[in-house]
């Protein structure tokens, strides 16, 4: 056990310990002449070998966010320019060396970093705007920006990044692209499909796609792009990025209100985006047992402070509204407030308006993840899509399931669901007592299989990666996995693109094919 | 010539007299044992044979939009089902068979009726709402539903299909989503690949993929449903559709205000943006001379009104806001107007909030391209994107080349542009004095090697079809077009889906490439 970025300790599974997959004996392992051959390509600062390098150091980049993979890759390269990118990524094809596309290194999925000794290509030092228009807020970029640099030069046009991450001081817009996150505001600001106008791509044998066009309308063609948001490296690499930006809007209303039954939560997210179809942003769930953890471990801003509303209900939202006229987003939202208790659907709100006010508002949320980890030597995550009435349902399933087989208070400390309501997208924390795999799998294998039989998704935002690949066809069905394989295989022939990911192995595809036929509930 | 659609006279291309492109000899000729065949699958009145419909009927589909095609297709067939589609598109496949997709056949560039003899599989008769879920108006719905039927069924829970299109009582989702179509209000609702949430697609080999989810995030595996969103039913036949609607939002305002130049135009919208950047749903321009050409032609409603502002104005623009509240609607929008006369943006504005007023100012921007087509025997339609402050430029720059040329008064009556600035789409509508290909030739030639040198693209909405393929890469580079090549070869290895169209041959290809490296433009 190590302890991870958060400072909390956790199993960390090495190249060595890792069992569902095998290094592929295909994949070249790297000698000194490709060493040789990067360094002709990059300066001798941005070729990082493995011995010149600290433990952390080497950590930075083999290590996820979660510590739960650490990978024996020998070289990291740090290209400036799309052109290097291209010649390091013909190289490696012609030359069988197994790549791993690297940006913020946040996948929340193991997504990543290598598996096994794949080398890393980091954008790293690829962060230029290339161009901002003022007027329309359009933003060409390198792949390798930070998302909360690109909102400080895009402020001061009035523009932000669409898409709201908490981890946003280290995200790169490339990855982010690349997993298509989606974050807590995607209901205002819609998908990374919808905003992103082109991008620049490396495909494995070199070539350069060069579509970074500003155009929001372009239907010459077919729009390639698409293919390559979402699919987490494992077809090109993207280099280069043309997003629609969205403005910022600086009347924020933060709601925290508490109610009854998840049934009231539903009622509340109709009622609001009826009411405030153009301001509503976010719309997120806790339960009381949430609430009390991020209180037991003092997370709240601040530090002491009290929970504004009673504790005593079964259920909270966080509620954001962000508009252009202060005056009027009070009076509307206050309007909301009093339709809200009016018709019984909550049992009590406040709603902050000051910075200070909503960033306290929002630390009861914000720090959910944080807290439930702090309560166990390791935890098990989930982000799981399902049909909006369906999202908790899996929580008290999930509970009532652990009960009954005994392993609250054994094996893990408690089940914990939170989540982005207005995206049906629910996150699943659980503090596991002790680091031991098989409660993993088990706690897996009944959250992925409920999901499928519910017709969700295993993976809403953070993508398959390494962590879901086993689970992917509990989600998609081997027609589709197929169709993947063959687009796959259409780009990257050789397999060097990010692999193990993604894709499960025969045994898990036909095991996760039957689950998903037991699906219950309706199209 | 015959009369089109609208009742105006236009030259047609039979398949005779279609000289870019040869009909394909490894496409079989239809047989009696293949119509046996069909009429093994769909019931008798299901398959439209030539020999028994009128040359009406028959036209109906296969005559497109702008009458400017007329093929020599011998069967039509309307399936009921997803698996009947898949049968018909095996055999087709083995059979080499080549089909044409059919949605409402409103393609405005050719791209839904064949060429030579494809047959047609016509979506008319899939027209059921799978599940429409009246808590977020999520709607899966068979790919033939006519987006007017579809907008009466959701209004009804208060929501609307996110798009508009001025033939809505003619297009069927299926091809809609197909084309990627646009319309006046993508800058309010976005486009669908944001919006489309999953699809059902049969491939050409009879394979159904069936990704109809209704989750608004799904991060797992590729997001194959883009591929086919914007590929004009040249990768696979839609069958269904699964997609996020928009709330119906009741207080509209319309205004219509007079600017004296395109750069105040561009002024306008920045400012209209910034001030209501919730609410803000279409901006149209309009030139002087469009305006007379409506007035002329006595479009206007209620018939023979006034134009509503000075006639003196040298450029107009008619912008929409939609919001949840009358009141504060009217007092945004009061204050835009204001705002946009102190600053002397514009020269005059009206606003119209009632109904009558809306469509009466409405009426001036949608009976633009219907005035234009009557000023003469035929015309040229074009749809480009490019740069906002290039937008008009297009226009003068092209009436400027053409006056040179003599073309004004000899072989064209003058050149309308008008269009969408909230999205950067131009329509271009040129009528011509006589019907003569070799003038359509060479204004397709200026427009689109002036829209290659300015990077914009020669299709921002009506897709590429057939009147484009002989201009893709003029948009398109040659990297980017092999890809699409290769996808194609992926999906339809046999080429049987509609073919001749989107792809230019080889030397339309190396043409446009030269021209297109000529762009002035930086990135």
């Amino acid at each position: 056990m190590t302890a991870d970025k958060h400072g909390f300790s956790l199993t960390q599974l090495t190249s060595e310990k890792i069992d569902r997959v095998q290094r592929d004996p295909r994949f070249k392992k790297l000698t000194e002449e490709d060493v040789t051959f990067f360094k002709s390509i990059l300066p001798e600062a941005s070729v990082l070998e493995k011995k010149g390098l600290t433990q952390a150091e080497h950590a930075k980049y083999t290590c996820d966010w979660y510590n739960m993979y650490r990978a024996a890759t020998e070289i990291i390269l740090l290209p400036e320019t799309t052109e290097q990118v291209s010649k390091i990524l013909k190289y490696c094809n012609e030359q069988l060396i197994a790549v791993v596309p690297q940006s913020g290194n946040t996948s929340a999925s193991g997504g990543s970093v290598p598996v096994f000794d794949e080398i890393i290509i980091s954008t790293e030092k690829m962060n230029k705007i290339r161009k901002l228009d003022p007027l329309r807020g359009d933003l060409v970029c390198d792949a390798g920006c930070v998302l909360q640099d690109l909102d400080e030069s895009l402020s001061q046009a009035g523009f932000q990044i669409p898409l709201d991450l908490p981890a946003r001081h280290l995200c790169r817009i490339g990855g982010t692209i690349s997993t298509n996150a989606g974050g807590i505001r995607q209901m205002r600001f819609g998908n990374l499909h919808g905003s992103v106008m082109g991008l620049e791509v490396v495909l494995p044998d070199g070539t350069i796609i060069d579509n970074l066009t500003t155009m929001r309308k372009d239907n010459s063609g077919y729009h390639l792009k698409n293919l390559f948001i979402g699919s987490e490296g494992t077809l090109g690499f993207v280099t280069g990025v043309s997003i629609a930006t969205a403005q910022i809007r600086l009347a924020v209303n933060v709601f925290l209100i508490g109610l009854q039954s998840f049934d009231h939560v539903v009622q509340a997210y109709s009622l609001a985006r009826r009411e405030l179809p153009e301001t509503i942003a976010a719309f997120e769930v806790l339960d009381t047992s949430t609430v009390q953890v991020v209180k037991g471990q003092d997370f709240q801003i601040p530090k002491g402070s009290p929970f504004p509303l009673s504790e005593k209900h079964p259920f909270y939202v966080v509620m954001e509204t962000a508009g252009k006229d202060e005056e009027i987003e009070i009076l509307r939202t206050d309007r909301l407030l009093k339709l809200l208790l009016e018709k019984e659907i909550i049992l009590e709100g406040q709603i902050a308006r000051t910075p200070d006010q909503v960033e306290r508002f929002w630390s009861w949320r914000n720090n959910v993840p944080k807290a439930i980890v702090q309560t166990g030597p390791t935890s098990i995550h989930f982000d799981v899509s399902l049909e909006l009435p369906l999202l908790y349902k899996l929580v008290e399933d999930a509970r009532e399931w652990a009960t009954k087989e005994g392993m609250i208070g054994r094996d893990i400390g408690a089940i914990y669901g939170y989540g982005h309501v207005g995206d049906g997208n629910m996150h699943l924390t659980i503090p596991a007592l002790r680091d031991d795999e098989a409660i993993r799998i088990k706690i897996d294998d009944f959250v992925y299989e409920w999901v499928a039989e519910h017709k969700g998704s295993g993976s809403a935002e953070h993508g398959i990666g390494m962590m879901k690949a086993a689970y992917l066809s509990f989600s998609k069905s081997s027609t589709i996995i197929s169709n993947m394989r063959k687009v796959k295989n259409l780009f990257d022939p050789n397999g060097i693109m990010n692999p193990y990911k993604m894709f499960p192995t025969k045994e898990e595809e036909e095991q996760g094919e039957i689950v998903r036929k037991r699906g219950q509930v309706g199209c």
